[in-house]
Protein backbone atom coordinates (compact mmCIF):
# COMPACT_ATOMS: atom_id res chain seq x y z
CA UNK A 1 0.00 0.00 0.00
CA UNK A 2 2.97 2.55 -0.01
CA UNK A 3 2.78 3.08 -3.85
CA UNK A 4 -0.50 4.63 -2.83
CA UNK A 5 0.48 7.87 -1.90
CA UNK A 6 2.02 8.50 -5.49
CA UNK A 7 -1.02 7.97 -6.94
CA UNK A 8 -2.11 10.86 -9.72
CA UNK A 9 -5.58 12.69 -9.71
CA UNK A 10 -6.40 11.37 -12.91
CA UNK A 11 -5.78 7.19 -11.94
CA UNK A 12 -7.77 8.33 -8.87
CA UNK A 13 -11.20 9.39 -10.70
CA UNK A 14 -10.39 6.49 -12.89
CA UNK A 15 -10.70 3.57 -9.87
CA UNK A 16 -14.33 3.56 -9.80
CA UNK A 17 -14.66 3.16 -12.91
CA UNK A 18 -12.56 -0.12 -12.42
CA UNK A 19 -14.42 -1.14 -9.55
CA UNK A 20 -17.92 -0.46 -11.30
CA UNK A 21 -17.12 -3.04 -14.61
CA UNK A 22 -15.21 -5.63 -11.57
CA UNK A 23 -18.05 -5.91 -9.56
CA UNK A 24 -19.78 -6.53 -12.88
CA UNK A 25 -17.28 -9.27 -13.78
CA UNK A 26 -17.74 -10.80 -10.14
CA UNK A 27 -21.78 -10.94 -10.56
CA UNK A 28 -20.89 -12.66 -13.85
CA UNK A 29 -18.79 -15.29 -12.35
CA UNK A 30 -15.49 -14.15 -14.33
CA UNK A 31 -12.27 -15.45 -12.76
CA UNK A 32 -9.77 -13.68 -14.22
CA UNK A 33 -9.15 -11.53 -17.28
CA UNK A 34 -6.72 -9.90 -19.45
CA UNK A 35 -6.03 -6.35 -19.85
CA UNK A 36 -6.86 -6.20 -23.31
CA UNK A 37 -10.33 -7.76 -22.33
CA UNK A 38 -10.89 -5.30 -19.58
CA UNK A 39 -9.87 -2.73 -22.05
CA UNK A 40 -12.73 -3.40 -24.94
CA UNK A 41 -15.32 -3.39 -21.38
CA UNK A 42 -13.66 -0.56 -20.12
CA UNK A 43 -12.92 1.99 -23.28
CA UNK A 44 -9.10 2.54 -21.63
CA UNK A 45 -6.32 1.37 -23.53
CA UNK A 46 -4.39 -1.65 -22.25
CA UNK A 47 -1.30 -0.20 -21.74
CA UNK A 48 -3.29 2.47 -19.91
CA UNK A 49 -5.03 -0.02 -17.53
CA UNK A 50 -1.50 -1.89 -17.34
CA UNK A 51 -0.21 1.17 -16.16
CA UNK A 52 -3.04 2.24 -13.47
CA UNK A 53 -3.04 -1.06 -12.04
CA UNK A 54 0.70 -1.34 -11.49
CA UNK A 55 0.55 2.09 -9.46
CA UNK A 56 -0.88 -0.04 -6.35
CA UNK A 57 0.80 -3.66 -6.87
CA UNK A 58 2.07 -6.30 -8.75
CA UNK A 59 -1.09 -9.12 -9.68
CA UNK A 60 -1.35 -9.00 -13.36
CA UNK A 61 0.61 -11.91 -14.50
CA UNK A 62 2.19 -12.37 -18.05
CA UNK A 63 -0.42 -14.96 -20.15
CA UNK A 64 -2.49 -14.97 -16.97
CA UNK A 65 -4.31 -11.93 -16.97
CA UNK A 66 -5.66 -10.39 -13.87
CA UNK A 67 -7.66 -12.40 -11.23
CA UNK A 68 -10.72 -10.48 -11.17
CA UNK A 69 -11.07 -10.91 -7.25
CA UNK A 70 -8.24 -10.24 -6.03
CA UNK A 71 -8.34 -7.04 -8.26
CA UNK A 72 -11.53 -5.97 -6.79
CA UNK A 73 -10.65 -6.87 -3.13
CA UNK A 74 -7.46 -4.34 -4.35
CA UNK A 75 -9.76 -1.57 -5.85
CA UNK A 76 -12.45 -1.84 -2.75
CA UNK A 77 -8.90 -1.16 -0.46
CA UNK A 78 -7.80 1.49 -2.05
CA UNK A 79 -11.21 3.43 -2.58
CA UNK A 80 -11.48 3.08 1.06
CA UNK A 81 -14.61 0.45 0.58
CA UNK A 82 -13.80 -1.85 3.44
CA UNK A 83 -15.06 0.66 6.30
CA UNK A 84 -18.28 1.98 7.43
CA UNK A 85 -18.64 5.75 6.77
CA UNK A 86 -20.89 7.95 9.40
CA UNK A 87 -22.79 10.32 7.02
CA UNK A 88 -24.89 12.59 6.99
CA UNK A 89 -27.15 15.22 4.67
CA UNK A 90 -27.07 19.12 4.99
CA UNK A 91 -30.39 20.14 2.98
CA UNK A 92 -33.30 17.99 2.96
CA UNK A 93 -34.36 19.67 -0.24
CA UNK A 94 -35.01 17.81 -3.90
CA UNK A 95 -31.57 16.54 -4.12
CA UNK A 96 -30.89 15.83 -0.25
CA UNK A 97 -33.60 13.82 -0.28
CA UNK A 98 -33.08 11.91 -3.29
CA UNK A 99 -29.40 11.14 -1.98
CA UNK A 100 -30.86 9.96 1.29
CA UNK A 101 -33.37 7.47 -0.34
CA UNK A 102 -30.37 6.02 -2.54
CA UNK A 103 -29.59 2.57 -0.91
CA UNK A 104 -27.11 1.94 -3.27
CA UNK A 105 -24.45 4.16 -1.38
CA UNK A 106 -25.86 2.25 1.98
CA UNK A 107 -24.07 -0.61 0.58
CA UNK A 108 -21.32 1.10 -0.42
CA UNK A 109 -20.64 1.42 3.13
CA UNK A 110 -22.23 5.34 3.27
CA UNK A 111 -24.23 5.17 6.39
CA UNK A 112 -26.61 8.22 6.18
CA UNK A 113 -27.25 8.80 10.09
CA UNK A 114 -29.00 12.11 9.61
CA UNK A 115 -30.43 14.86 7.27
CA UNK A 116 -30.32 18.41 8.35
CA UNK A 117 -32.81 21.07 7.52
CA UNK A 118 -33.65 24.96 8.25
CA UNK A 119 -37.24 24.43 7.41
CA UNK A 120 -38.85 23.54 11.11
CA UNK A 121 -41.81 21.90 9.39
CA UNK A 122 -39.26 18.91 8.37
CA UNK A 123 -37.96 18.30 11.89
CA UNK A 124 -38.80 14.63 13.28
CA UNK A 125 -39.81 13.85 9.54
CA UNK A 126 -38.12 10.42 8.76
CA UNK A 127 -37.10 9.40 4.94
CA UNK A 128 -36.41 5.55 5.29
CA UNK A 129 -35.18 5.85 8.48
CA UNK A 130 -33.32 8.56 8.36
CA UNK A 131 -34.37 11.74 10.91
CA UNK A 132 -34.70 15.00 9.61
CA UNK A 133 -33.34 17.39 12.47
CA UNK A 134 -32.87 21.54 12.49
CA UNK A 135 -29.91 22.28 10.75
CA UNK A 136 -28.91 24.30 14.22
CA UNK A 137 -28.56 21.44 15.66
CA UNK A 138 -25.53 20.49 13.85
CA UNK A 139 -22.30 21.18 15.98
CA UNK A 140 -23.53 19.74 18.95
CA UNK A 141 -24.76 16.37 16.55
CA UNK A 142 -21.07 16.45 15.59
CA UNK A 143 -20.18 16.61 18.20
CA UNK A 144 -21.51 13.53 20.15
CA UNK A 145 -21.14 11.32 16.55
CA UNK A 146 -18.11 10.39 14.82
CA UNK A 147 -19.13 11.75 10.99
CA UNK A 148 -16.84 11.37 8.31
CA UNK A 149 -18.64 12.62 5.35
CA UNK A 150 -20.80 16.03 5.00
CA UNK A 151 -22.99 16.16 1.85
CA UNK A 152 -24.46 19.08 1.35
CA UNK A 153 -27.22 20.00 -0.69
CA UNK A 154 -28.36 23.53 0.65
CA UNK A 155 -28.83 26.53 -1.54
CA UNK A 156 -25.76 27.71 -2.80
CA UNK A 157 -25.99 31.14 -0.07
CA UNK A 158 -25.79 28.76 2.26
CA UNK A 159 -23.08 26.56 1.45
CA UNK A 160 -19.94 27.80 2.56
CA UNK A 161 -21.30 28.59 6.14
CA UNK A 162 -22.83 24.79 6.15
CA UNK A 163 -19.17 24.01 5.03
CA UNK A 164 -17.44 25.79 7.81
CA UNK A 165 -19.58 24.27 10.43
CA UNK A 166 -18.91 20.65 9.29
CA UNK A 167 -14.78 21.43 9.32
CA UNK A 168 -15.01 23.30 12.49
CA UNK A 169 -16.66 20.02 13.97
CA UNK A 170 -14.07 17.85 12.43
CA UNK A 171 -15.82 16.08 9.59
CA UNK A 172 -12.78 15.43 6.63
CA UNK A 173 -14.74 14.60 3.98
CA UNK A 174 -17.62 17.08 1.90
CA UNK A 175 -19.38 15.96 -1.11
CA UNK A 176 -21.15 19.09 -2.26
CA UNK A 177 -23.84 19.27 -4.37
CA UNK A 178 -24.43 23.00 -4.00
CA UNK A 179 -23.32 25.17 -7.21
CA UNK A 180 -20.42 26.85 -5.73
CA UNK A 181 -16.84 26.27 -4.96
CA UNK A 182 -15.90 25.50 -1.20
CA UNK A 183 -13.07 26.80 0.84
CA UNK A 184 -11.74 24.97 3.50
CA UNK A 185 -8.08 23.86 4.72
CA UNK A 186 -5.89 21.58 2.40
CA UNK A 187 -6.36 18.77 4.73
CA UNK A 188 -10.02 18.65 3.79
CA UNK A 189 -11.31 16.39 0.64
CA UNK A 190 -13.94 17.91 -1.15
CA UNK A 191 -15.66 16.41 -4.30
CA UNK A 192 -18.44 18.43 -6.38
CA UNK A 193 -20.93 17.93 -8.36
CA UNK A 194 -21.81 20.55 -10.34
CA UNK A 195 -25.24 19.31 -12.01
CA UNK A 196 -25.93 22.55 -14.07
CA UNK A 197 -22.25 22.54 -14.74
CA UNK A 198 -22.66 19.19 -16.07
CA UNK A 199 -25.64 20.08 -18.18
CA UNK A 200 -24.07 22.95 -19.73
CA UNK A 201 -21.01 20.97 -20.54
CA UNK A 202 -23.63 19.28 -22.66
CA UNK A 203 -25.28 22.08 -24.30
CA UNK A 204 -21.75 23.32 -25.06
CA UNK A 205 -21.49 19.97 -26.56
CA UNK A 206 -24.64 19.70 -28.60
CA UNK A 207 -23.99 23.32 -29.39
CA UNK A 208 -20.68 22.79 -31.52
CA UNK A 209 -22.39 19.78 -33.99
CA UNK A 210 -24.69 22.38 -35.44
CA UNK B 1 -17.23 31.46 -33.97
CA UNK B 2 -15.27 29.89 -36.21
CA UNK B 3 -12.57 29.17 -33.73
CA UNK B 4 -15.05 27.35 -31.66
CA UNK B 5 -14.58 24.19 -32.79
CA UNK B 6 -10.71 23.97 -31.96
CA UNK B 7 -12.10 24.15 -28.32
CA UNK B 8 -10.67 21.25 -26.31
CA UNK B 9 -12.65 19.41 -23.81
CA UNK B 10 -10.47 20.78 -21.23
CA UNK B 11 -11.56 24.33 -22.07
CA UNK B 12 -15.06 23.38 -22.66
CA UNK B 13 -15.58 21.87 -19.17
CA UNK B 14 -14.02 24.86 -17.41
CA UNK B 15 -16.62 27.33 -19.41
CA UNK B 16 -19.75 26.08 -17.36
CA UNK B 17 -17.42 27.66 -14.01
CA UNK B 18 -16.56 30.68 -16.30
CA UNK B 19 -20.45 31.18 -16.66
CA UNK B 20 -21.33 31.03 -12.98
CA UNK B 21 -19.09 33.64 -11.56
CA UNK B 22 -19.35 35.65 -14.72
CA UNK B 23 -23.47 35.76 -13.34
CA UNK B 24 -22.15 36.01 -9.43
CA UNK B 25 -20.20 39.32 -11.01
CA UNK B 26 -23.09 40.35 -13.64
CA UNK B 27 -25.10 40.81 -10.12
CA UNK B 28 -23.06 42.26 -8.13
CA UNK B 29 -22.41 45.59 -10.74
CA UNK B 30 -19.00 44.85 -11.83
CA UNK B 31 -18.44 46.17 -15.04
CA UNK B 32 -14.66 44.69 -16.08
CA UNK B 33 -12.56 42.68 -14.56
CA UNK B 34 -9.24 41.64 -15.15
CA UNK B 35 -7.66 38.00 -15.84
CA UNK B 36 -5.68 38.66 -12.58
CA UNK B 37 -8.65 39.73 -10.07
CA UNK B 38 -10.38 36.86 -12.15
CA UNK B 39 -8.03 34.44 -11.68
CA UNK B 40 -8.44 35.32 -7.68
CA UNK B 41 -11.82 34.42 -7.97
CA UNK B 42 -12.08 31.34 -9.86
CA UNK B 43 -9.00 29.50 -8.86
CA UNK B 44 -7.30 29.21 -12.41
CA UNK B 45 -4.48 31.21 -12.71
CA UNK B 46 -4.91 34.51 -15.13
CA UNK B 47 -2.46 32.74 -17.72
CA UNK B 48 -5.11 30.10 -18.13
CA UNK B 49 -7.97 32.40 -18.58
CA UNK B 50 -6.38 34.71 -21.24
CA UNK B 51 -5.48 31.29 -22.94
CA UNK B 52 -8.92 30.16 -22.28
CA UNK B 53 -10.80 33.31 -23.55
CA UNK B 54 -8.85 33.69 -26.75
CA UNK B 55 -10.09 30.48 -27.90
CA UNK B 56 -13.18 32.11 -28.68
CA UNK B 57 -12.58 35.64 -29.74
CA UNK B 58 -10.17 38.87 -28.76
CA UNK B 59 -12.20 40.30 -26.27
CA UNK B 60 -9.40 41.43 -23.65
CA UNK B 61 -8.11 44.81 -23.62
CA UNK B 62 -4.59 45.35 -22.24
CA UNK B 63 -4.35 47.45 -19.46
CA UNK B 64 -8.88 47.58 -19.57
CA UNK B 65 -9.24 43.78 -18.56
CA UNK B 66 -12.15 41.88 -19.40
CA UNK B 67 -15.95 43.62 -20.05
CA UNK B 68 -17.86 41.31 -17.97
CA UNK B 69 -21.27 41.60 -19.72
CA UNK B 70 -19.42 41.28 -22.86
CA UNK B 71 -17.91 38.25 -21.97
CA UNK B 72 -20.68 36.98 -20.32
CA UNK B 73 -22.99 37.11 -23.30
CA UNK B 74 -20.33 35.43 -25.66
CA UNK B 75 -20.50 32.27 -22.82
CA UNK B 76 -24.12 31.97 -23.46
CA UNK B 77 -23.54 31.80 -26.28
CA UNK B 78 -20.44 28.98 -26.75
CA UNK B 79 -22.57 27.68 -24.09
CA UNK B 80 -25.59 27.27 -26.36
CA UNK B 81 -27.42 29.42 -23.43
CA UNK B 82 -29.13 31.46 -26.08
CA UNK B 83 -31.64 29.36 -26.89
CA UNK B 84 -34.32 26.32 -25.10
CA UNK B 85 -33.94 23.31 -25.37
CA UNK B 86 -36.91 20.20 -25.68
CA UNK B 87 -36.39 18.10 -22.52
CA UNK B 88 -37.41 15.31 -21.54
CA UNK B 89 -36.83 13.00 -18.28
CA UNK B 90 -37.24 8.93 -18.39
CA UNK B 91 -36.89 7.75 -14.50
CA UNK B 92 -39.58 9.07 -12.22
CA UNK B 93 -37.24 7.81 -9.04
CA UNK B 94 -35.67 9.84 -6.74
CA UNK B 95 -33.02 11.56 -8.76
CA UNK B 96 -35.58 11.78 -11.73
CA UNK B 97 -37.83 13.55 -9.56
CA UNK B 98 -35.18 15.61 -7.87
CA UNK B 99 -34.30 17.12 -11.50
CA UNK B 100 -37.48 17.77 -12.88
CA UNK B 101 -38.37 20.28 -9.46
CA UNK B 102 -34.94 21.62 -9.75
CA UNK B 103 -36.29 24.99 -11.14
CA UNK B 104 -32.72 26.44 -12.07
CA UNK B 105 -32.68 24.15 -15.61
CA UNK B 106 -35.93 25.98 -16.76
CA UNK B 107 -33.99 29.02 -16.03
CA UNK B 108 -31.18 28.28 -17.88
CA UNK B 109 -33.10 27.11 -21.37
CA UNK B 110 -33.56 23.51 -20.51
CA UNK B 111 -37.48 22.93 -20.54
CA UNK B 112 -38.43 19.88 -18.74
CA UNK B 113 -41.79 18.87 -21.04
CA UNK B 114 -42.54 14.90 -19.65
CA UNK B 115 -41.73 12.69 -17.38
CA UNK B 116 -41.61 9.07 -18.25
CA UNK B 117 -41.62 5.94 -16.05
CA UNK B 118 -42.06 2.41 -16.37
CA UNK B 119 -44.45 2.16 -12.71
CA UNK B 120 -48.23 2.20 -13.89
CA UNK B 121 -49.60 4.16 -10.42
CA UNK B 122 -47.19 7.36 -11.58
CA UNK B 123 -48.76 7.90 -15.01
CA UNK B 124 -51.10 11.12 -14.90
CA UNK B 125 -49.55 12.69 -12.13
CA UNK B 126 -48.19 15.74 -12.04
CA UNK B 127 -44.52 17.42 -10.64
CA UNK B 128 -45.01 20.57 -11.18
CA UNK B 129 -46.43 21.00 -14.25
CA UNK B 130 -44.78 18.22 -15.87
CA UNK B 131 -46.88 14.89 -16.48
CA UNK B 132 -45.37 11.69 -16.01
CA UNK B 133 -46.15 9.28 -18.61
CA UNK B 134 -45.67 5.58 -19.93
CA UNK B 135 -41.97 4.73 -20.92
CA UNK B 136 -43.99 2.61 -23.46
CA UNK B 137 -45.10 5.69 -25.35
CA UNK B 138 -41.36 7.54 -25.43
CA UNK B 139 -41.11 6.79 -28.93
CA UNK B 140 -44.13 7.78 -30.26
CA UNK B 141 -43.95 11.17 -27.52
CA UNK B 142 -40.52 11.65 -29.50
CA UNK B 143 -42.00 11.35 -32.91
CA UNK B 144 -44.69 14.42 -32.14
CA UNK B 145 -42.31 16.36 -30.28
CA UNK B 146 -39.06 18.18 -30.78
CA UNK B 147 -36.49 17.13 -27.93
CA UNK B 148 -33.29 17.75 -27.42
CA UNK B 149 -31.64 16.43 -24.86
CA UNK B 150 -33.11 13.33 -23.00
CA UNK B 151 -32.35 12.99 -19.22
CA UNK B 152 -31.24 9.31 -18.06
CA UNK B 153 -32.58 8.82 -14.59
CA UNK B 154 -33.75 4.96 -14.92
CA UNK B 155 -31.88 2.05 -13.41
CA UNK B 156 -28.57 0.59 -14.58
CA UNK B 157 -30.15 -2.25 -16.38
CA UNK B 158 -32.49 -0.52 -18.50
CA UNK B 159 -30.54 2.26 -19.32
CA UNK B 160 -28.98 1.23 -22.94
CA UNK B 161 -32.01 0.56 -23.99
CA UNK B 162 -33.65 4.02 -23.22
CA UNK B 163 -30.92 5.53 -24.39
CA UNK B 164 -31.51 3.45 -27.75
CA UNK B 165 -35.06 4.51 -27.74
CA UNK B 166 -34.12 8.13 -27.80
CA UNK B 167 -30.98 7.94 -30.07
CA UNK B 168 -33.58 6.33 -32.80
CA UNK B 169 -35.82 9.29 -32.58
CA UNK B 170 -33.64 11.71 -33.00
CA UNK B 171 -32.90 12.89 -29.47
CA UNK B 172 -28.88 14.09 -29.93
CA UNK B 173 -28.39 14.70 -26.48
CA UNK B 174 -28.12 12.56 -23.44
CA UNK B 175 -27.43 13.50 -19.65
CA UNK B 176 -27.24 9.87 -17.90
CA UNK B 177 -27.27 9.72 -14.25
CA UNK B 178 -27.45 5.64 -14.32
CA UNK B 179 -24.17 4.14 -13.62
CA UNK B 180 -23.55 2.59 -16.68
CA UNK B 181 -21.50 3.65 -19.52
CA UNK B 182 -23.98 4.18 -22.65
CA UNK B 183 -22.74 3.03 -26.51
CA UNK B 184 -24.29 5.57 -29.18
CA UNK B 185 -23.50 6.58 -32.26
CA UNK B 186 -20.67 9.35 -32.26
CA UNK B 187 -22.70 12.56 -33.03
CA UNK B 188 -24.86 11.74 -30.10
CA UNK B 189 -23.33 13.85 -27.11
CA UNK B 190 -23.67 12.07 -23.41
CA UNK B 191 -22.59 13.71 -20.20
CA UNK B 192 -22.67 11.43 -17.49
CA UNK B 193 -23.42 11.80 -13.83
CA UNK B 194 -22.19 9.08 -12.11
CA UNK B 195 -22.91 9.38 -8.43
CA UNK B 196 -21.76 6.47 -7.02
CA UNK B 197 -18.03 7.40 -8.78
CA UNK B 198 -18.09 10.66 -7.71
CA UNK B 199 -18.62 9.58 -3.66
CA UNK B 200 -15.91 6.53 -4.45
CA UNK B 201 -13.42 9.45 -5.30
CA UNK B 202 -14.29 11.07 -1.74
CA UNK B 203 -13.63 8.07 0.07
CA UNK B 204 -10.96 7.51 -1.56
CA UNK B 205 -9.08 10.98 -1.26
CA UNK B 206 -10.14 10.41 2.14
CA UNK B 207 -8.33 7.00 2.58
CA UNK B 208 -4.94 8.35 1.39
CA UNK B 209 -5.05 11.21 4.25
CA UNK B 210 -5.26 8.51 7.07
Amino acid sequence: MDKKKNISMAVIKRLPKYHRYLTELLKNDVDRISSKELSEKIGFTASQIRQDLNCFGDFGQQGYGYNVSELYNQIRNILGLTKAYGTIIVGAGNIGQAIANYIRFDKLGFKIQSLFDANPRLFGLRLRDIEIRDVDLLPEYLKENHIDIGIICVPRNSAQKVCDVLVKNGVKGIWNFAPVDLVAPDDIKIEDVHLSDSLLTLSCLLNDIE
